[in-house]
């Protein structure tokens, strides 16, 4: 598939886009701008991504109706400069001898209230704040959730892509053997797997088997894998800088009727879970739908977890999809649906796929069989 | 150096001690408490490191009189447990249907100021003064920038294994082809030195030949080294968790007179910059002694940066030998003394040592020749 090995390059205008809603979006929010510290805010909206996040003051300043300015140090404006989106905004650098905060305070405003990076350093904040005492802010997380939620067409095709490359995975995965061998060593197998179809970075590899799988936090373990086993396999990480996030549940030779029967139910509330995704449904529908497939076959005490999260430029972001979260649905948006069973001491399952919202409904981006497969 | 590759583990009680003297100053200072995120201060304070920096609230907090209390998400406090530090504190794990900023903000006193790390997420800080607004915070550079400058005898012992692993490395370089090669692949050979050394993490390696050893910042580049080249040489990391750094300048081939005499002050300038290092000298005696006979020879325009910054768990940290800064030097703490000569569009010169105050004066942590060695 070379359309999602060499994806189409991100420009300047797609960052300029970015930007702009972004900025918009703050004022549509009450905000005076957003202040965006390097992290994954700042590869979204810039594709700037310093080689290391330290005391010298990195700063994007997004406001509704001012060009975008980028705040950096002299020494690393080189870098930014090479940044894909640096064209759509101004750098203004720094030296050692100047005061960086008198800079960047002198493209705010006095008595604003700002969205800021949950990540931004608690020294840089502290400082605006000292310069500008009547300012005020809030973390991008409350102020403007869905800042990265909606993805344009060459962030959905690296998402694609990652997809792809996690469902590549886990059709080899279905070749190795697991009867006999550690947790850990099918962990290690996925891992290589991933980076094997393109993948610059593993973020999680979990293989829970027996008792394991009951735990949705346990990661991979040292047990050794038995005949007999359900094994719940959830792994991802990064292609080309966008997530992937898969699960499917397998067993290690034939299963009992239970086992079987608790498969079909998570994937039927899986399945019920995708089909409610649709432009204007609220996040908590999707929990909805997934959760009263599970509670109608009288599990509903054994789903110990919200259905999904959102993904993109991070394996975990809003949306969330889970009860009490009202956000509607906007085509564009990428989430996992991922529902689960989990028996203690006995077993679990779950089914993810990542969704994208279309126009008129969901699209998955894992495509794999969603039957329970037979491992040797 | 079977001792100095195998440092004696750090105890509780060493964490214990820490985490008191930073209450106490932090007392002295006027703070009602610090409190730390992961990174360097709390890996100085407690040994633990998180696998990740995430959303999900890690805070210690020390205050003179109380316990250090270490707030952790439940999913990580078995973790957390494991720190070596983890008995001289305790422990208080928070669910994700917990709010983590009522059990902090529990942990503080409501109208205090305390300093927080200078590292920790804006979203943390947010929350905390949204839940109690007559706190106060201060970055921990501005309010305790001495926090981890002191070190004591566990520190020193890694810092002192740190620094003979990086002369190891210069000895070693020393036999290596310099001519005809390019600096990146010198700069490789130090870094593959250095972790053949020991250790586990490479933070820089410049290599600045001819013109490009004149710019201070330069890292390793593509220019192909020549005879007759001078070449500053300026490589660290960490090894055991702590920094090591060192410059050295080196000729290929046999030097000119000019190269040889400014090769010659900065020698004497690094000599005089050791030898101002005692207690209760301050920082910025260091930094004059060594620029006083640059500026004697001519060269003062020329000598462009502080002479020295600090060293531990990250490899640049205060106390900073800069004019201006009137810290007094206390034994333990431990700074580079570098300093250099640079002419533009010609070449430059740095020799630097990590040297630690001493009950009498100071003792360097690197101790390879400082003559001007000659490369093939």
């Amino acid at each position: 598939m070379p359309s999602t090995d060499h994806p189409v390059p991100f420009t300047a205008d797609d960052y300029r886009a970015r930007m702009t809603r972004a900025a918009e979006a703050a004022d549509a929010a009450g905000l005076a701008g957003v202040l965006v510290a390097p992290g994954p805010d700042m590869v979204h909206l810039t594709g700037y991504r310093p080689t290391a996040d330290t005391e010298r003051l990195t700063l994007l300043v997004l406001r509704a109706g001012h060009d975008p300015v980028l705040v950096v140090p002299a020494l690393e404006a080189a870098d930014a400069e090479r940044a894909t989106g640096s064209p759509a905004l101004t750098l203004r650098d720094w030296t050692d001898a100047a005061n960086p905060y008198t800079l960047a305070a002198g493209l705010l405003d006095a008595k604003g209230r700002f969205g800021i990076s949950d990540n931004a350093w608690a020294l840089h904040l502290l400082a605006l704040h000292k310069l500008l005492p009547d300012t005020s802010y809030a973390s991008l997380t409350e102020a403007l959730p869905m800042l990265r939620a909606v993805k344009d067409a060459a962030e959905l095709e690296r998402l694609a892509a990652a997809g792809a490359a996690a469902d590549a995975t886990y059709e080899r995965i279905l070749e190795v053997r697991f009867s006999g061998r550690r947790e850990s060593d099918v962990a290690a197998d996925l891992a290589a797997l991933l980076i094997e179809h393109g993948h610059s970075q593993v973020d999680f590899t979990v293989v829970g088997s027996g008792p394991n799988g009951a735990d949705p936090h346990h990661e991979a373990g040292d047990r050794t894998i038995e005949q007999g086993d359900m094994v719940v396999l959830d792994f991802g990480g990064l292609k080309h800088g966008y997530g992937s996030d898969t699960s499917r549940t397998v067993h290690v030779g034939e299963p009992t009727a239970e086992e079987q029967r608790v498969h079909d139910v998570v994937r039927e509330a899986q399945e019920a879970g995708c089909g409610a995704v649709r432009p204007g449904a609220a996040c908590q529908d999707v929990d909805r739908a997934a959760r009263a497939v599970i509670t109608e076959f009288g599990y509903g005490e054994r789903f110990i977890h919200r259905t999904g999260h959102g993904i993109g430029v991070t394996t975990h972001e809003p949306p969330y999809m889970i009860e009490g979260e009202e956000q509607p649905l906007v085509p564009g948006m990428c989430f996992s649906v991922e529902p689960g069973i989990y028996l203690p001491g006995r077993f679990g399952v779950r089914i993810e796929d990542i969704v994208t919202v279309t126009a008129s409904g969901g699209r998955r981006l894992n495509t794999t069989a969603r039957e329970l497969a037979v491992v040797e």
